[in-house]
């Protein structure tokens, strides 16, 4: 059975397409935005966003040695994803909930600004499109944010979103898991 | 995103080969038995239970028809599997947990044998073998069967099984969801 991150590269492969948009909404170092960038290829375009100076130059130095061009980093919370994106429908977005990996732990995600950019990332989508949250959730407030954003999609309207749960329920360690949002219409 | 009935086919399909043994442990009206067959092959053997006189019988007619010779109808609670399947090791089984449809909705699976079933199957299960189950917990006593089969499946070993759980989270009137267990070693 697929582990978490190749189960949710495999969903975001299924819908995003040569010239679509697509949202990293946590570019942390950057590996979920070249995936990215290589399923939107040259025509398409990547919105890649994180609040941490430090994640957008290490996803900048990594994306220029791969002569990548076609991926945006804005260094603002991803909530405020409409400032940047508008005008263009979403084939999809990727969050990844909880501290960036090798960077400063008490810096996380939180559930007000996940729900808000989730809410505004939804709206952009466009039908069959999706957004992928790898929810990491053993972190001080990982529980919280995650009961939260749960409680959030459980309500999303089934006629307009179908909401996936996929999650490995036997392990230790409060491993990551997987919600995935599909546009229905 | 697959929805629960094709996910749980394809669950199966990945594992079970021509020449395996597989399990339908509850009949029912044998869909899942011809299913099976067809992956196991002429050469492989297929056990199906069902506590039901009427399933059993309709299964025989359904499979007669489709003139399928290699499933044997047993039946019996599939808690008993270990009487019937033994001397070989199983590649994939499958429960729908709940009540047989078009039946008598008052005969359900309930926590205790289909515990016990799982237990029996999965010291049966060939290594990379799957045990799926499809939960229906809408009806009386449905909740509290959920409620202890994923107790039971949440305990299994991380060294030698992996659960996974397969939901939709977003829609009314307490849809199925899939647990399935690999064995890894």
């Amino acid at each position: 059975m697929k582990a978490i991150i190749p189960y949710s590269h495999q969903l975001l492969q299924e819908v995003i397409k040569p010239g679509d948009v697509a949202i990293d909404a946590t570019c942390g170092n950057g590996n979920d935005a070249l995936l990215l960038s290589k399923l939107v290829a040259e025509n398409g375009r990547v919105f890649a966003f994180d609040i941490q100076q430090q994640a957008i130059t290490r996803s900048r130095e990594m994306l220029e040695q791969q002569n990548i061009k076609n991926v945006d980093l804005i260094l603002d919370g991803h909530e405020h994803v409409q400032k940047y994106v508008h005008d263009t429908a979403v084939a999809g977005a990727i969050f990844n909930l909880g501290y960036l990996p090798k960077g400063d732990h008490s810096i996380v995600t939180t559930s007000d600004t996940t729900i808000e950019a989730i809410r505004e990332i939804s709206a952009l989508l466009k039908k069959g499109g999706r957004i992928i949250l790898v929810i990491y959730h053993g972190h001080p407030g990982g529980a919280e944010e995650k009961d939260n954003v749960l409680h959030f999609c459980q309500e999303l309207n089934q006629k307009h979103y179908q909401v996936l749960q996929y999650q490995f329920i036997n392990q230790v360690n409060q491993p990551p898991f997987i919600v995935a949002i599909e546009k229905l219409i």
